[in-house]
């Protein structure tokens, strides 16, 4: 696990709102690890794609996975630049001033090659932490991946070095003009994300207890 | 408001899991509507760049704002090809195996020129919709923005013409034999997001009463 501070190269250091950017590897590691998808960015004939996906991460690597047929994570094996993002929403922010609107906001920015996996135990390790990341405790209690979904499977590794973590937090930032002369409403909107009740597949039997693992995923 | 089914290219085609592509532009407009932020995609020095953004849409025009200073959007506005997705993410799909856990979800891809929005009128009304589309009825509320913040803000337009949406919903996609040799527990853990209390901004007067659009949207 990385724990010297992000390295800000050109690319990696937030040219606007610098108040919003964050040094702290912790920071990053806690984005990356309470989000459940990021964007995966990459040139593909000559044009960007963003694709959203599911990652897993283990010390100062984030594995990405996808069938091993699929067009945009077999060219990102190949060391190509990637950049993923990951974005958590949390409230808008109404300000007095139309331009002033904004959202509260962390999101990590990872820039580098993706480094294609393939050496058996790390690519075993990085879907484990894939399927965990995704729903913990899940790896223990299902069957696990045979040699055919092995070889279906692609993954690719990007590590943390290069990385920018931007937040927004805090009420809106309104010019002083606008909170003396206006009695319009300011404030922030808190977005929250919550889990519903499970809904178990329809060829359980009907008696079949929910485990452990997804009742305190719901409680927590 | 586009009417006619989702052109696809090659690239908005996608080439894995046809059955979760959809084509129809209802689908597409109603992702957009009712999702918050964008993952915008572009290539900066060479490398891409993935920044999370708000957005409005008017008919079959998704517009993105940004500080005239910021690097990526002052580059997206020069005609270079970007990639706009969206995704809304629904549930956790549980399945027996490792290897068919899944997510369902909603997403859009545009793919396209970005153009620099620069005559006045489209301007304001872009701008108009961003800010109604982050926060609804706030554009009428607040103060419009001054001559100043108009030059401070740079707007480009991505057409809806080439887009691609994929979903997924339902349950687990287990194998017969993992259903048939299983008693794992599979099933689909739903998420949803909802709004928090509203948080006036400290400056208010302590009795200021919350405007209806606010109250509106907690309650909606």
């Amino acid at each position: 696990m990385t724990t010297a501070p992000l390295s800000p190269t050109p690319r990696s250091s937030p040219r606007r709102h610098n108040d919003r950017a964050a040094d702290d590897p912790a920071e990053l590691r806690s984005i990356l690890d309470e989000a459940l998808i990021c964007h995966l960015g990459l040139q593909v004939d000559g044009a960007p794609r963003v694709m959203p996906t599911g990652y897993g991460r283990i010390g100062d690597q984030l594995y990405i996975h996808a069938s091993s047929g699929a067009r945009g994570l077999r060219e990102a094996a190949e060391r190509v630049e990637v950049c993923v993002t990951v974005t958590l929403l949390d409230g808008i922010v109404y300000s007095r001033a139309a331009a002033n609107h904004s959202m509260n906001y962390r999101s990590a920015m990872l820039h580098g090659p993706a480094r294609a996996v393939t050496e058996p135990d790390e690519k075993w390790q990085a879907l484990r932490a894939l399927t965990e990341h995704l729903a913990p405790g899940s790896w223990d209690h299902t069957r696990k991946p045979s040699k055919r979904e092995l070889a279906k499977t692609a993954v690719i590794a990007v590590a943390l070095d290069e990385a920018a973590v931007k937040t927004r937090i805090g009420g809106p930032g309104d010019e002083d003009a606008d909170v003396a002369d206006s009695d319009t409403w300011a404030g922030v909107l808190p977005l929250r994300w919550n889990w519903g009740e499970p809904e178990p597949c329809v060829q359980l039997a009907a008696d079949a207890e929910i485990p452990r693992h997804v009742r305190d995923r719901v409680g927590g």
